[in-house]
């Protein structure tokens, strides 16, 4: 098949700029309100067309159906500070109206065996077009800061090694899963006097670094 | 009344950034189709605490109002290159589900006696907020490049004379009403010539200067 | 040649991304002191890889010295209210020290014959990379908003016809380059009016629209 | 003193985009080449007017001595991945001839006694304004990822307790800097196999999410 790529991601680039431009502000809603905020940061990206083709490749998925088959066409990510936070935005997205869950798995009370861990959720957004409106899969993934600094380290070495790690690598990610897990641990233990504080904080300074 | 001005008006904020990404991506949609864009370039603004509280003492709007009769304290503005383009935006503002509209004055076919010519709409538009959906009244402005360039320099002279303006003034601001016409003129005689060879442009020349 | 584009060009994106933010910072600067700023708005873009290729071609430029002789790789485009802003904004880029003046062209005193008016200016300025430093060429285009919307049509209708345009859109092009000129007269005309209420509108109604 | 805030931050507000615009821009440059970057983020922020004020009550700086003795007024923070990443952009600042170190401290080889862990450089840098020429002095922070986790939220409950602790919050942040500084030793044994990694994956996947 043919694709006019430039055309067929056009929606999905005009979805993920909305869709930061939504939660980055959700996240100032809250601070403007003095209150502690679950959303860290947030990024966002549309899949290359390289990659596009290549998971097309792996997967056998057939031009047709990419669109309904490749959820993470569209694809943003949640940061949070700590791991309640997820569960908070979680019920934050379920109860917008401008958006629709269609999958959600929770790799959180569930790790991957790599030691993976996030909750993953699909939604359905619509995007305004010149030529009408169109309705397009994205993938949400929330996870806290040190399950993104893992996840961002495991993801490189899984693209060099695809999946087949030699051992000593596969011990490594494994202690380095248990410290970010130790340290999302020990920030839960503090999240409440945290949240207290923030709340201080956040009246009085007024402005973030951003 | 003692108005929480931060907390009030977070959500125009927010309304404004997203309608801001939402005109300027349909902007976008059409170059990449390689099509004339209607819309050639968008901005927006909250008004100032000072603005709002100084419109409430001259119209005399109570606090409890503010947010049905006070139409513009979100405002965005879509610029075109031609005359033409203007309708072209309106239509597809009325096709979207996104934002309702609530009222609509056409200035270009009855041009203010100042000279003042732009198409205005209200439209109602929500934003969802950690507390739940908000609905918003927000105004949009359309109005070619040359009106554009009038309506500015009129704003100006207007916020200092408040309307009453010297004879000599408001003889030179209607000769400039009349280039700005004049030049709006010309260019809807080679508008077709113009869109024909922008098509040809967008598809070889690609990304615009932004 | 076999040129790395991405390579090629970063550089050329890196000083266009700084140029942009310290324009747009000035105009902030005369804002901030509630004075009329000389400058209106600030656009830039990179060549596109085709639109290199093909003036290489059409030049008969070669690889080597395209870093040289292709001044306009690197194009920031400063867009101002005044025909005299544009000499003012002249003089402010003669007197900083963060760019070198290598060029410069007025097409305004001496407009083109098709009737193209703008002031060029050629730049030497310095980027800092992972390497160390590389000065590199950028053009500089000044001209009010005016002449900016006139030579953006022409620039599209040149395009179709690489210059040798019918006789009717030669003279239409003509017609509406008298068009702007006379706005651009008018404007003049009401300029010391203009800047003495901006500077009371600016003071009183602080942020603008952007 | 009464002094004209506004107008005092203007050039803070200026040299903070502009260096955030050159730090991101680095980053960008190592990931055109197919390199791993030592910068993974980028944040800045000016300080609020009632920062300020509090600072200069606390510290006992006069208003003629602002701009020398209080040197984070213009703030840039540097997140890296790796500890070794903080030395090479404290490498790539000193060779720089667009800004000027003025001062440094290493908190990383030596941590303050609450577990901080950063190093800080004071630069002298030169923002252009209409009246001509500014140097002003900034703060630059440099951490990895684990360290800024842990320094933000130690920020936020000082703020709360003034430094003065209770002793189980005294003990919580004990442990929660060292889990933190597990994560970067972890990341430290890894980060040869990574780097060589994210050359290919860099290389292959081309645009980040950002």
């Amino acid at each position: 098949m043919d694709v006019d790529w430039d055309n067929f991601l056009w929606p999905y680039n005009e979805a993920v700029r909305e869709l930061k431009v939504k939660f980055r502000s959700l996240r100032q809603s809250f601070l403007t309100k003095g209150e502690h905020s679950p959303i860290e940061f947030v990024i966002g990206r549309v899949k290359t067309v390289d990659s596009i083709k290549e998971k097309m490749t792996r997967r056998v998925i057939s031009p047709e159906v990419i669109e309904t088959d490749m959820q993470d066409i569209a694809g943003i990510r949640i940061v949070t500070q700590f791991v309640d936070d997820i569960y908070k935005v979680v019920d934050l997205i379920h109860e917008r109206d401008d958006m629709e869950v269609v999958e959600e798995r929770d790799y959180i009370k569930n790790a991957k065996p790599s030691g993976y861990r996030s909750y993953h959720m699909v939604i359905s957004y619509t995007v305004y077009l010149p030529e009408g409106p169109k309705k397009l899969i994205a993938e949400i993934q929330i996870r806290t800061l040190a399950m993104n600094f893992w996840a961002t380290v495991e993801q490189t070495l899984n693209y060099k090694y695809q999946g087949a790690y030699p051992d000593d690598i596969s011990e490594r990610l494994r202690s380095t899963a248990e410290a970010a897990y130790q340290l999302d641990e020990e920030m839960s233990a503090i999240k409440d006097e945290v949240q207290e504080a923030q709340k201080i904080f956040t009246k009085n300074k007024g402005k973030e670094k951003s």
